[in-house]
């Protein structure tokens, strides 16, 4: 069953007010993200603590609509209410894991989620402060934004008793995923409701959870190098038109993927993941060693290997733990091998749960 | 699982051969089809009658990849060992149900296909007389071409014991598909399969049969007007070039056709099959009515309709008979008023077997 909301989501008549009681710069939610609670609900907690996954998007012929969690990989969100925050606001407090997120919640990605998330539930009595935790990092294929911002949805939520659903939550997420890198929820669905979702439709906001089935093994191979993926380069490179044929094929693919993830065919998911004609082609050659690197993965044992969302994180599947390391290491030295590249690799689960609580203080 | 058959599937070898024994014109085949039997198998039935069900293919965002056999719909043939015919050839002894296909099994669906499916079991030893019956009208999007050589090539290799697989019966009756329609399987696959089936690549031949629920109803209203739809302006309609936006629109919508038919889905299956945004946009304008025949479908209850194949067949979907005949009265209201066309409607379920066995005689 597909879940499904119809909202306006433009968050462009957010105003910036400065904070009285505290430096950190705080704002409020005017946002045309409608209010869904029209009574302000109770708090149940005075702080949570979320933690949501890594996605992988694109995923081949997947490319902009579906998107997967990975599981033991993600950012946490700290949340308290603080009585110094002006009321229905906004503050960040700290922010770790990285050095070059903004502390103005307007400009960063949990901050931008937070307050469309407080904006939905109508709350205007209290205020809170925010601690953002980076296990992601930045611009790595792996939907660091959108681990950020489904995070601080899930914390204003459960900080208000869960008030709101996963596809509400989605919506929250676009918010600050449309300010940072476009209005795609192929990382948001994923980070928010775990699993592979595929994104139907945004007018309304469709998504559709594909589940793999819980007896059977998926592991991703995340081989991360050293490389910062020419953003610019990479959406240019993108092709405005694609030949009948290529769109077939695609399509084709794209059917066999989402068939191979509902039958728990790991070995067809990777074959489909492999076989995009229209975008891969084009990004690749611009990460040094890509291509080399998915020829390694395969040979090592790999069923598939792409491109992560935008890159530069190769990904590659398998059914086994124990071969995803040899994979990663074949895929490590390709990288070098082949475009003079340092990298990671980590062996990770699917994320089958999504943003959630992991902790918190009752009232 | 997909089945995957690499195979070489040109027929252009052929040669034909006049009989000296009967008038009808008889041929051998000497494709580059290449032989599956080395030892000639033994007859297992002097004669047999096999079913072939009719088929919607294009489906939507499903173009050229997906198709569904219907029940209830379809062709037959009937054959059986002649001594009068050359061994290793075969002829066409009688076409009933229309009058304008040649008996030349050259120029004839079931022709070609039982020849190839001959030349695959390697049968010389003796000669074979076919009888096709038409259940389907041609050229009204329902696979009626398929439906032929289906039949055809299954009649054959029952009649020697069912050695060839369902992939190898595909590629025999694909020879046929070249002939007359294009080297396209979305129609011979699920005409054989039964079924729906997805065609995952051709070189090699992967197809993969994706199975409805059974424990779910579902029902294709089909109505066909009395048009011929101009098969020339129908291809020449088709886009070249595809935008990026309706591309991953159609490839979205395709993945979720693809799991509303793993899910047993309907409803979802009826949106995603409404969807295209690419070849229907196209080719509904030069069916007289059909748009007005889509929303009178969609009015009446149905969950999505469409072109079925290149037209003039509409198909809607339901997962209830009752309101399928409701559907079908209304889309023949509609192509009356919208186009000032006469038409008929079928309500009819799944086909789950595909091309099969109706009845036989031992040797």
């Amino acid at each position: 069953m597909a879940v499904s909301c119809n909202l306006q989501t433009s968050l462009s008549h957010i105003s910036i007010f400065p904070s009285t009681t505290k430096r950190q710069p705080i704002f409020r939610c005017r946002a045309s993200l409608p209010t869904i609670v029209t009574t302000e609900p109770d708090l149940v907690f005075t702080s949570v603590k979320s933690f949501a996954p890594a996605t992988v998007a694109n995923l081949g012929p997947g490319f902009d609509f579906l998107g997967a969690a990975v599981d033991g990989l993600g950012d946490f969100v700290s949340l308290r209410v603080d009585s110094s925050v002006r009321p229905g606001h906004v503050s960040i407090s700290e922010i770790s894991g990285s050095s070059k997120l903004s502390p103005n919640p307007f400009f960063n990605c949990a901050g931008i989620a937070a307050i469309a998330t407080m904006k939905m539930l109508n709350i205007r009595s209290v205020g809170l402060s925010l601690k953002l935790e980076k296990g992601l990092p930045l611009g790595s294929g792996l939907g660091s934004s959108a681990a950020s911002a489904a995070a601080a949805a899930v914390a204003v939520n459960e900080l208000f008793g869960g008030i709101l659903g996963a596809d509400q939550l989605v919506l929250a997420g676009l918010e600050s995923e449309a300010k940072v890198s476009g209005y795609h929820a192929d990382n948001i669905g994923p980070a928010i409701m775990g699993g592979f979702v595929l994104i139907k439709s945004y007018q309304p906001l469709e998504l559709k959870p594909l589940i793999f089935p819980e007896n059977k093994q998926l592991f991703f191979v995340l081989v991360s190098p050293e490389f910062e993926a020419p953003t610019k380069k990479m959406r240019a490179a993108l092709p405005t038109e694609i030949g009948m044929l290529h769109h077939v094929w695609n399509c084709s693919q794209a059917g066999a993927l989402v068939a191979s993830v509902l039958e728990g065919d790991v070995e067809g998911l990777g074959k489909a993941l492999s076989s995009d004609k229209i975008v891969e082609p084009k990004r690749a050659p611009l990460i040094p060693g890509m291509e080399g690197v998915k020829k390694a993965a395969i040979a090592a044992g790999a069923f598939g290997c792409t491109i992560s969302g935008a890159g530069p994180t190769a990904v590659a599947v398998t059914d086994d733990e124990e071969r995803g390391k040899v994979i990663g290491d074949a895929m490590v030295k390709a990288f070098m091998k082949e475009g003079n590249l340092k990298s990671v690799a980590m062996v990770k689960r699917l994320d089958r749960v999504g943003a959630r609580l992991i902790d918190s203080v009752p009232r």
